[in-house]
């Protein structure tokens, strides 16, 4: 056992010291304020869950591979959940016949996976979810769409920075089967395939595409299809395009929000139709950022009233090295917005009811614990960012006086105590 | 295997469904802006640590009666925090070197304890921390009790409602041995003793210290001791009072805020001097709410750097048993402020831009995502809580005009489409 333990976080975990707290309190307090405005509602739930629940979905193995288990006194297994939709899907079917469909629910939970530490990759991470439940509407496609354009502008991204990709899982079945005359038999190997699509270089997917079994004429017309765009859509049959959301979008005035990519797929296996990243179009960082989808049977696992769903989850930190490539991180808030100083020591219960007015203000105040000369303290007030301190001293006092100081053009002038408020808001304005 | 699993969370946690979250947010909202307002920090930190870390207090044995453990695949023993202090001590251990103290830090952490679930008692509970770290001085006592008033005044408490009882457990172990006349040998039994004071009948207490090997007569002179209240003090060595914090806040215009009760102990070990607890005046409720206290050494385990410090962790259990009980849990926020409804379904892109409009002036705005007739979608907004629908028709929006309609008064009148918003805000206001 060494003398000291070590300081360090574990492997794949984070601390969040003040300064980097209050950027991520900055970032996500735009992003919910933006929820709130369209009418997301936020939720939260335990961290432990059933380990069933991710078994039943992923098979028990795969589940394990990635998942933090335990077994409790009471012999339940449980695990910390990796994502939230299983536990989200969960409460939803257990509050349905109380909820009136369709809802829109938000939520900041932090999720575990047993993952080898690497850029991007932590073992436990923050991710706003945000969903729609119960309704097969397109409206929830464009509603979903405009979120996340709203959330992408709240945190100062401009249109040129990022892109918004979709696809229908449907349309992609069709255009595989239809336009490429892939078989049924290849079918899900090609799903693959194409979900790896833009991750290798053109000839390793076809050496890929060869250990499947296509011929290179075959993998020549997929490459084709895939790389056809919006054009793909005028090749596949009507009947496919009637019955997507997304085409419905990419018809609708809603279109111009969205870029039409035939090879996205989203890996995860939930998904039944409509599909979406956004992407970071910065040259060093090309990559999805976020990504979500529809599912048309969220809770089947829970319940059989079927309740589709569209939804994504935005990780915090691939989110934060977008702000930080693209120079949109918000600098640290100051510790305080203006510190009361006694001149002595036994003035500082006049201190702290000066600081009590300010605070009353609405004014980020803090008055010294340890009693130091004023020019120290001038200095820590400057470091901990504030605009002005409130000088405290014994004949200003008995004159119905304190002195406010601008740290920025180090001017001072007395004030009546009662103006003392008002002096200083007019310095942070 | 049963078909559908159950949709409750595991056994002593809790979900969070809209309703109840936004009282939440509300209440620790209200809490946060008291701490930031003090300039207190705030920070954050894995769920996940070193099961060492807690074994090292308390030993392994106790600790795992609580703790939830596991093991990384990696062999490392993990545990999930059942508190924070642990965990702050580690990073202020880490980041001594950067911080200039003394520093205020806030957090709020969810904690996992293994507990029978009873009547406030869960096993994961979420817990607001506030500590100040680096200071011997008094100051950090008045700021932490000026806080805590500060605290529950922001969630609608009155003086009437609430005392915070404080102790220095330097002037119990005096007022045991200079004034009971309790033996070194007995010490830390009737420490014990004391710590169960308020919770048994005196009959109890005196059958346990029977137990312990006090006779009738040193149970009756310990018992006129710890009842004697603040004149207790004048019979404690002057040195030391001299040497006790909370005498010194007793002795200043701080005193107000306090009130001395000689049998307040705290369980927790960590404690060196100063303790306290809130505690609720309620008849149905008389109980501590929350508690904390002063440590001389916080990092002992991470640093030989000696970091004092103090402060309290506010579990939301009993916090929200408290409002309930005083009446003063807020109402959940209204879903929106404001819906607004094409009156056909071609209309919905209309819809959606004066929906953004409204967005853009601050207000939770909507949208309908499945088109129902107007009157269904009346009865909707009404249920969210919206104060007005904003109705887009097809020969007002032809005219430059939408209609706005009060859900209170059910008055509604064209206004142009630009006039929208200060229309709804004028119903809001």
């Amino acid at each position: 056992m060494p003398e000291y333990l070590p300081t360090a976080p574990y492997k794949g975990t984070r601390d969040f010291l003040p300064a980097e707290m209050s950027v991520r309190t900055q970032v996500f307090g735009h992003l919910y304020d933006v929820l709130e405005r369209r009418g997301f509602l936020r939720y939260d739930g335990p961290i432990l869950e059933s380990a069933e629940i991710y078994e039943r979905k992923s098979g028990q193995e795969l589940a394990d591979k990635q998942l933090y288990t335990l077994t409790d006194k009471g012999g339940r297994r449980l695990a910390l959940r990796p994502e939230m939709t299983p536990s989200v899907a969960r409460m939803i079917a257990g509050s349905a016949k109380s909820l009136s469909f369709p809802v829109r629910w938000y939520s900041h939970p932090n999720c575990h996976r047993y993952e080898a530490p690497q850029r991007g990759r932590v073992r436990e991470h923050w991710q706003i979810n945000a969903d729609i439940f119960g309704s097969d509407s397109a409206n929830c496609e464009i509603e979903i769409f405009e979120l996340v354009h709203d959330m992408m502008a709240a945190l100062g991204a401009t249109p040129d920075m990022f892109v918004l990709r979709v696809n229908d899982r449907n349309l992609l079945t069709s255009a595989l089967t239809d336009v490429a005359g892939v078989s049924q038999d290849h079918l899900s190997q090609v799903f693959a395939l194409v979900d790896r699509w833009e991750k290798y270089p053109r000839e390793k997917l076809a050496e890929s595409a060869r250990e499947i079994g296509l011929s290179d004429k075959q993998f020549a017309k997929l490459a084709e299809t895939l790389d056809a765009g919006e054009a793909l859509l005028d090749e596949l049959p009507a009947a496919v395009l009637e019955q997507s959301n997304l085409v419905r979008v990419l018809r609708s005035s809603a279109g111009s929000l969205v870029k039409y990519e035939p090879m996205i797929v989203r890996g995860l296996a939930y998904y039944t139709s409509t599909v979406f990243e956004v992407f970071d179009t910065s040259p060093e960082n090309r990559r999805a950022l976020f990504g979500g989808g529809r599912y048309s049977d969220l809770a089947s696992m829970f319940t059989p009233q079927q309740i589709p769903g569209i939804g994504f989850g935005m990780g915090d930190v691939t989110l934060i090295d977008f702000l930080d490539t693209h120079g949109l991180t918000p600098a640290p808030r100051s510790e305080v917005d203006v510190m009361v100083i006694p001149v002595t020591e036994d003035l500082s219960g006049e201190a702290r009811s000066v600081a009590a007015s300010l605070r009353a203000a609405g004014l980020r105040t803090s008055t010294p614990i340890e009693h130091r000369k004023l020019g120290k303290e001038l200095t820590r007030a400057d470091k901990a960012g504030a605009v002005a301190v409130v000088i405290v001293g014994q004949e200003d006092w008995a004159a119905g006086n304190v002195t406010v100081r601008s740290l920025a053009t180090r001017e001072q002038n007395p004030v009546a105590i009662a103006d003392a408020p008002a002096a200083v808001r007019a310095l942070l304005a």
